[in-house]
């Protein structure tokens, strides 16, 4: 669920911006809250999905039939999630900090 | 499974090592290669964690009863592993082309 507004990557972090959208719940967008995987290895926040089975018995992604009892927890993702958010926020500052590194040079 | 060794990340990035970190096998230490969660979410390579229930029944982080049938693949485990390969990779070259960046600074 929204918790915050992060800031965009510097241009020299772009190549970060991919493992960035992985890290997002396909329902609110935000960094994945409490993860939990569905059998066909789809990963929301905990509140996004029961929310969303609530009103109906299927992964919001595919499709595929399921339950709140297929769901489980990729507890792996929260801990990248945090860890990728301190490194990010870490590498930004150094960033914004210094000279731009052009790569192509 | 092992395939090639990685480079040491420089100084610069050293707050990716927990990143890096966790998106290790437990068993063989590389990068999670075709990654599958056990119930109690822990995750292994596949390879590496059918080899291991082949001898013992049981999770090899935390010793719970498992079977083989309980395994679910984490798919974004391996699309993460790719990316953040990548972007590893990119930003290493970059840092090393470049003066050092000190963010004490
Ligand atoms: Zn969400
Ligand atoms: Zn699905
Ligand atoms: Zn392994
Ligand atoms: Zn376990």
């Amino acid at each position: 669920m929204a918790r915050h507004v992060e800031p965009d990557l510097p241009p020299s972090l772009a190549c970060l911006k991919n493992v960035d959208t992985l890290l997002r719940c396909p329902i609110c967008f935000d960094f994945l809250s409490i993860s939990m995987m569905t059998k066909c290895s789809h990963n929301f926040c905990s509140l996004c999905i029961r929310k969303f089975l609530s009103y109906k018995l299927q992964c919001p992604v595919c499709n595929m039939q399921m339950t709140e009892q297929d769901l489980r927890n990729n507890r792996l993702l929260d801990d990248l999630v945090a860890n990728f958010q301190a490194a990010r926020q870490e590498l930004s500052k150094a960033h914004f900090e210094s000279p731009p590194i052009s790569p192509k040079t």
